[in-house]
């Protein structure tokens, strides 16, 4: 069977976001992120590296790694000037790539690590380092700009790029049987492939995913090369880097979190290009491994700082959850791709659990710090977390830069593109996955159509939906009724419509002429969330959630100890629009109790239980958190 | 005010473990540990190692603490040699005496891994290495050897290697005004002072303690002397070490949790000594900070694997408990010191607690393995844990042996010694601390007295003691009644005596005869026990507890995901003696409830908390754990 992807997503330069919830995201993000991230990124160097005149002896050494930050950067900056043109963005992009392309060797190589830091060994440690990780990158950014700009320099820089890395690997005769260590490049070649049409980028990315994990393994070749023992392997095992077998036999989402995102992307990417089913059923199992047995509430991935990744299935600690911001992006761009495979409320629902969690979380109200890690608690600014990890990575306050910094360009350039998750089309047929006020210009039938959305979602869950098209024209329309909706309503011209729900979509088949309303309305309850019985640290504890957003307690609404705090499983909710609470929110509010201390006097343990006090609790919404008084912070609640 | 200690401990010399509970474990240690650790050092190479045979480019270089291992091992064997006369151990320990004795230099120095490894480096890293800790340990070792045997070799050895090491440390002129990074010479030369009367072991001692934590930092003087920049020091503060400020400010348990013990029980000894109440002040609060804010309930501290120690207040952690073997077995140290200020519940509580709960997990029911860590809740063989630390510490089952093998010869010597924690004597009292079936010769009110004591402790709270003075005496009996013990009932010769308790203490006093009967009945019911409301994890947990012993639930009994299981409120409890169960023990069984994973279907999170079916939940003792089948291990349970 070849698979036929029904579905492709709406570009983002035809859907504009208009004012609301992201519309107040995407512009903090335009004019306070962006470039702030700049900022950083020239004062730490890592713009000044890709002119290549650092030379051994000097400070600051380019590091493998930063040539990615810097291209992240270019993909967000291309993505918000096509929204929104700005001649000085424009002129500091064009700045970049102007020095990328001066520093480009004859054959079409550049890393400004490996060019300058150690030349001898190119291509050496494709395991440890991020040769083609930085490459996908830069690749990536530049199908943003030319998609943006339309200039096809940065673009054809990297076509050299990627066509001297074709050359360089592949199954010929004196090429390396390698791949990288870090995945990327295999989904920005085929973004590559789709800007120039040109298939032997499909092909390379393709050979990229297909070589990973077949024996005698190339890393094991790659360190004897390099005079090591493979067995000396910090990470002791290639789950670390999903080059533990090969890709269609990997049903279980493993090791570093980022890197298996950024390939399970490509995998389906791959699949959808190919119709190979049996890529595309891995990219399913691998999907339910995740989204059914490893992923927190908030949307995070990858419970383990020790691997940056995942440990085994239901493993959720929360004081100790790394939940790197870059892996629940990944998970958004995998789940992403699974929609072209037709409309499933599984995939819009992950990236909706991560976009408005786990991935806002790590965006300061502002827009000028980032957390690199999510946990689902913090104890004393997690204190005790970093002392047994050994590592300053948990902290109770976001922060403007990390010297690893491949989270804040990450968000940048998520939020910049955050129109193209919104919508599907297909011949027949346009799926809405996410509600927020916007305007998308689609081609269905045949036919131009305008989409208009106005909601106040996710405060809100009413969304009106204005339909233009050119001419009345007969299609399909699928909206999805979220996984935590449990009861929907849909008015089309005032008048209620019988809900046809299929794989958690309503479709809405009819023809469509301009200016028909679609009301559709999601109850959105506040409520009690609770996990799988083998998830060991939250049984008897409840998280509150209202429609995508999760909840939290934090100190400064509530006092430190938050984990004293007990939720009475019959204790309504009050909700209420705060406008002037961090950017304008709906907090939640309930009587619960709290543990009473001041009978514990000088024993540490007693034979009877402790007293509890009633407390006011209030709750804020989870990717709000930290933006106030340093303190404690809490997702699950004990309930009872 | 000058402290006069009223109370000395009663030698183990005099006091004979006979049968029941410790008589058998005593027995085990004798026939099984102590052989078994002499088989590790000698296949380690670590006895062969005192030879200083030792050459650059040889494998298995001498390290820094080997010595140490050696000397508990003598310590251990000498103190059953003095219970039990055995030749054939005699001549172990005598060749190991022999060898040292040849090894040491002309001024008395003694060290395996300097004399070899790094010659040049001697008294060069106080801070770091393990140099006066060894000596500590050779020295308590000495002094051991010489009290079982009468020879007085390995004493005199000793003596001039502490000699020696008194020239090189001091306030005078040429002197290093360094001290340990790992206490434990100070305790060791008390020992010393005692068993020799030469009070300039005391004075050292002294020196050390008083010296440790005075400005300018001796640690910073001596990186620097080695070239090192003070602010790179691993452990980022001297807190590490409990070098921070002078012992006297010293109020809060810090750091290395062993380091931490070792120091504050020579603190206990020299206020002892030279009744310094700033000393006993400082004891006082660092015990009070141990027990009450920052001890596991098996008596286990130190929870964070990144130092070895302590955190802060109430941080203690079930998964990722350290609680080192050895820091446990500090504690009784230090208890039992605190103990010679006279007779105060609280620190024979903690030697109970310490003794028959984390230190005795330590050992396997046949004697021949050993944990390092005693974690609180093991599930899936610590993999995660480990996989978060990323070391092998954490596991499931005891092991062997240890690279760093601290822990095994100081459970040895331990139990080899543990006659000397059951009683203290003043001029006119006797107090009895610890209950299991022994016979002990006192000497008290000028007289001797045996006291014999007959009990299925802990197991029953029943315990016979006969009195037999070789004349009528009068003089004042202290019964110990347990923290634990809510109901306790004494009969003199079978006549119910009204119980006068002061500080936790019994206190019968009477003109006591020959064949005077006590029948002290501790009522024992299964407890439950709660946490203080600070300590975050365990929080709507219960601990079940009866008599001394904190009980637990293991996999084999239960089944595997024991965080499933919850404990009614109402629950009524059942206890079974199972002779032929893990050596003999007492097993909780309750009617509770268990979570019921069937309902929950393709799904992580859901609105519905889950169901549940009835568990036959078995409980057994903690430190029995681990010597069935590998699974899990449980002990704060789910209430409610």
């Amino acid at each position: 069977m070849k698979t036929i992807p029904p579905f492709t997503s709406v570009p983002y330069q035809q859907v504009t976001i208009q004012g609301g919830f992201w519309g107040n995201w995407q512009e903090i993000n335009r004019t306070v992120t962006i470039p702030a991230i700049y900022q950083q990124l020239k004062q730490t160097g890592q713009i000044d590296a890709l002119s290549l005149n650092w030379k051994p002896g000097m400070p600051n050494p380019p590091h493998i790694f930063w040539d990615s930050d810097v291209a992240k950067w270019v993909e967000a900056a291309s993505y918000s000037l096509a929204l929104h043109p700005d001649p000085a963005l424009e002129a500091q992009i064009d700045s970049i790539v102007e020095t990328i392309a001066r520093g480009q060797t004859p054959e079409g190589y550049f890393n400004s690590h490996y060019l300058t830091v150690e030349p001898q060994n190119r291509w050496t440690n494709l395991r440890d380092n991020h040769e083609l990780y930085c490459a996908g990158h830069l690749i990536e950014a530049a199908v943003a700009h030319f998609r943006a700009t339309g200039k096809r320099k940065f673009l054809e820089v990297m076509m050299r790029y990627a066509d001297y890395i074709g050359t360089v690997f592949g199954r010929g005769e004196g090429q390396k049987r390698g791949y990288p260590g870090h995945e990327e490049i295999e989904l920005a070649l085929v973004k590559l492939y789709h800007a120039t049409g040109e298939k032997r980028y499909l092909d390379l990315s393709l050979y990229f995913v297909d070589e990973r994990g077949s024996q005698p393994h190339y890393y094991d070749l790659e360190a004897i090369a390099r005079g090591e023992d493979p067995a000396s392997y910090w990470a002791k095992t290639y789950e670390y880097c999903q080059a533990h077998k090969p890709v269609r036999e990997q049903h279980t989402a493993v090791g570093h979190a980022v890197r298996a995102m950024y390939l399970y992307s490509a995998m389906a990417d791959l699949a959808a290009e190919t119709g190979d089913t049996a890529l595309l059923q891995a990219c399913c199992k691998l999907f339910d491994s995740v989204t059914l047995r490893r992923m927190y509430l908030t949307g995070g991935i990858g419970p383990s700082a020790g691997n940056e990744g995942f440990t085994f299935d239901y493993d959720l600690p929360n004081e100790t959850a790394y939940a790197e911001t870059c892996a629940s992006i990944g998970l958004i761009l995998f789940a992403r791709r699974m929609l072209r495979f037709g409309c499933d409320r599984r995939y819009a629902d992950a990236i909706e659990r991560a976009l408005y969690n786990g991935v806002l979380s790590a965006l300061s109200q502002d827009g000028t710090r980032f957390f690199y890690v999510n946990p689902l608690a913090v104890h004393r600014n997690g204190e005790f977390t970093n002392s047994f990890r050994g590592q300053g990575f948990y902290d109770a306050r976001r922060k403007e830069w990390y010297a690893c910094a491949c989270c804040p360009p990450n968000i940048a350039r998520l939020l910049a593109s955050l129109g193209e998750y919104v919508y599907s089309e297909g011949s027949q047929e346009v799926a809405v996955h996410l509600y927020m006020s916007s305007r998308a210009r689609l081609h269905v039938a045949g036919t131009d159509v305008i989409l208009q959305q106005e909601t106040d979602y996710p405060w809100d869950g009413r969304v009106k939906l204005t339909v233009t098209p050119a001419r009345a024209v007969l299609f399909c329309l699928r909206l999805r009724i979220p996984g935590w909706c449990r009861r929907a309503k849909v008015q089309i011209n005032g008048e209620d419509t019988p809900l046809e729900i299929e794989s958690g979509y309503a479709h809405l088949e009819r023809t469509w002429k301009a200016g028909d309303e679609v009301l559709l309305t999601l109850e959105m309850p506040v409520d009690r969330v609770y996990p799988h019985p083998r998830i060991r640290e939250n049984q008897e504890a409840v998280a509150i959630c209202r429609g995508p957003l999760i909840y939290c307690l934090e100190g400064v609404d509530n006092g430190e100890h938050l984990y004293q705090i007990r939720l009475p499983r019959q204790a309504d909710f009050e909700i209420a629009y705060e406008k002037d609470l961090l950017g304008g929110i709906v907090t939640v509010q309930a009587d619960a109790v709290r543990l009473d201390e001041s009978d514990w006097e000088d024993t540490l343990y007693r034979f009877q239980p402790s007293q509890t006090q009633p407390h006011r609790l209030k709750a804020v919404p989870y990717y709000a958190w930290g933006n106030r008084a340093e303190g404690d912070m809490l997702v699950w609640l004990r309930e009872g």
